[in-house]
């Protein structure tokens, strides 16, 4: 069932990481969480991956060592012990720490890993000077390859049949819940593991949200522009038990994580007709869009993308509804995703480095009227060479049904 | 449909740390984590709750101010910038951070605040000087009182049902991640969120494990005796495709997080027969269970659960199966449960401060056979005044269909 890369791919991985270490100047970088390690190996298992800045990076695996070896496309070895992983990293790697040097610059994922950790990895390396090299592996992980591509492809045709299902299910007085009941049990015979990782510290995110009126209007923690009033304050977000009534807005902001990759795509839907208002906010969110394509394209700034939607949404005297409501507002306007959600490039003030060919971003226009619900699209697009092509499949139009 | 602990519950949940925290000398505690935030103030918004060793906490909102003002049931804030944090708590706490004092000795739950987060804190707040306080959290956390014991038994209840879904579903070729949907979508509309929350570093428990065969006994990072093939090496634990056999043990290890609060329980199922040699695991383990339930009063050191769940299994001659396979096994034999799935206290070595009434621990003796299966069970259970109580309710005994 599972589709590797092809052999010459790790390379490549490794070595553009490579490339941005020795610009600024690390001997090596230490990778901890289970995404990166992904990422760079193919396996998940527990331990730590440790990439040199020159030559081959090894897999140092706690548990299941048996595991990370089957799957695993680099170097694999045990991680003897914690206590002594400075001496055995010393041994393995005596051009990157020699003996006569105090101590040596070290990338870390320092924005996931737990300080804990941190404190207990400077005691057990003490010849290495841990750095933050979060920025680096977000960079490098931004720019897709064409295996990476196919994965979020494939994930979004499963994304757009789940949307179907739901939309066949969707009916008058049914609850947020019963609607993303249905569209998860599609998702999950499909492949989806239940999740959607996201980096962001305290995030949470497993299908996205299905919410209808006033609970998707609701403020949350979640950093995006609707999170949805959810099931209890001890999990505030996504779908509630409220009933879904005719003409209000019915948000349908879904994803799904399979082999590894996420999709995200949103869709709103009504039964029987929605108010001339939420027509028009809709309408603002699809001129946004199509304003947004025309500047997806190599060479780009991402924050000219947000700069320009924020324009729009002036121009249309809808600015304080949109990307959520007045103080609870989100400050971008897309985001990169592949086996995170919350991937690189933001779309968003201070993201300048220009967009390249193999990104893939999630543009969701949005606008929330507290009290009466959220309208807007989501669609995940691939910076092609000459400009963009969207991958999301769903057809792009407010899915109605008939009030009976 | 939200029920909240009675007024004097947060009085005395913020009491419990204040005393734990004089005893060894911090001067207030800086929460972080979403779960660690929700325990003290109700409310699970983006921000930091303060609590100083005397006096009242403050919960300090980013995101959502207006939800977090509406949920919390202590004093809540804004927080003004992250960049003034420090002068924001100096102002607010000056019998904290007393001007003329350099530096405050201030605990925070370093186990799981990324590294990026602890070093901005540090700069944002220089009169702190951070402390971990993760197991005094942890400590306090680990005694439920009568509102929380009633939310794990909820939970409990809503498992046991979808438990009988489940096995109403199962039939011979079916695929575990077919039988673990028809479980899920139960769990879901009885208010499950989709994922049962885990404090350990890249570790992910959406609804725990229904495996079979050779699949169930596949060495997995999971920290638990049996972690399952799951779905890809990008998910690599929980359901595969793998169709269920006859004559094969089913492992259905599964739980729930509703309110808040998760149940974990395990139960073996058959299609057919199991040979004598998993008849008589499966009977080791159950042994082992209410050996277990002898001891599990106050005043038994946890460790003690597991040296001698191990000296039962060595008996059977069965020690290299016990809680996983050879070097992949886990090193002990249950853990604390409640907001969180790896509650503590550990039964494991060094985790020897007596039981206490109100703790709600999951034992779970299992054993492993590579290539053929896992077989046991798991059973919350409260510790009352004199000895202990199930909460789990699914009865306990092979769950057993016919061959057709």
């Amino acid at each position: 069932m599972h589709i590797d890369p092809p052999r010459e791919e790790w390379l490549n991985r490794q070595q553009r990481l490579q490339e941005r270490m020795a610009q600024v100047g690390l001997q090596g970088c230490l990778v901890s969480q289970n995404v990166g390690i992904y990422y760079f190996t193919g396996s998940m298992q527990t331990g730590y991956l440790f990439v040199p800045v020159d030559g081959t990076p090894t897999y140092y695996v706690r548990r299941s060592l048996a595991r990370a070896q089957a799957e695993s496309h680099v170097r694999t070895e045990e991680l003897i012990s914690f206590r002594t992983f400075g001496q055995q990293l010393a041994t393995d790697y005596p051009e990157v720490f020699p003996p006569e040097t105090k101590t040596v610059a070290i990338g870390a994922d320092l924005d996931v890993m737990p300080a804990q950790l941190y404190l207990r990895l400077t005691e057990a390396i003490p010849q290495a000077s841990l750095k933050d090299a979060s920025a680096l592996l977000r960079i490098v992980r931004s720019v897709k390859s064409a295996f990476e591509i196919e994965r979020i492809s494939n994930a979004a045709a499963i994304v757009a049949k789940a949307l179907e299902s739901g939309i066949d299910a969707l009916k008058e007085g049914m609850t947020e819940l019963e609607l993303m009941t249905v569209i998860e049990g599609e998702l999950r015979r499909d492949g989806h593991i239940g999740l959607m990782r996201m980096r962001g510290y305290n995030q949470e995110i497993m299908t996205g949200v299905v919410a209808a009126g006033d609970a998707a209007a609701e403020p949350t923690y979640f950093d995006g522009p609707a999170g949805g009033r959810g099931l209890t304050p001890a999990g505030p977000q996504s779908s509630s038990r409220r009933p879904i009534r005719r003409n209000e807005p019915i948000l349908i902001d879904i994803g799904c994580c399979v082999d590894g990759y996420t999709i995200d795509q949103t869709r709103t839907a009504v039964i029987g007709e929605m108010s001339t208002e939420l027509l028009a906010a809709y309408e603002t969110a699809t001129a946004i869009m199509r304003h947004s394509e025309k500047q997806l394209r190599p060479g780009t700034a991402p924050e000219q993308l947000y700069a320009e939607a924020l324009r729009i949404a002036e121009a249309a005297g809808l600015s304080e509804h949109f990307m959520g409501f007045g103080r609870d507002q989100v400050k971008f306007l897309g985001h990169g995703i592949g086996l995170e959600i919350d991937e690189w490039p933001v779309l968003a003030r201070g993201f300048r480095d220009p967009l390249e060919p193999g990104m893939t971003i999630a543009v969701e226009p949005k606008f929330t009227f507290p009290g009466v619900g959220v309208v807007g699209v989501e669609n995940t697009y691939l910076i092609t060479e000459t400009g963009c092509r969207p991958l999301t499949v769903s057809p792009e139009r407010i899915y109605s049904k008939p009030a009976r």
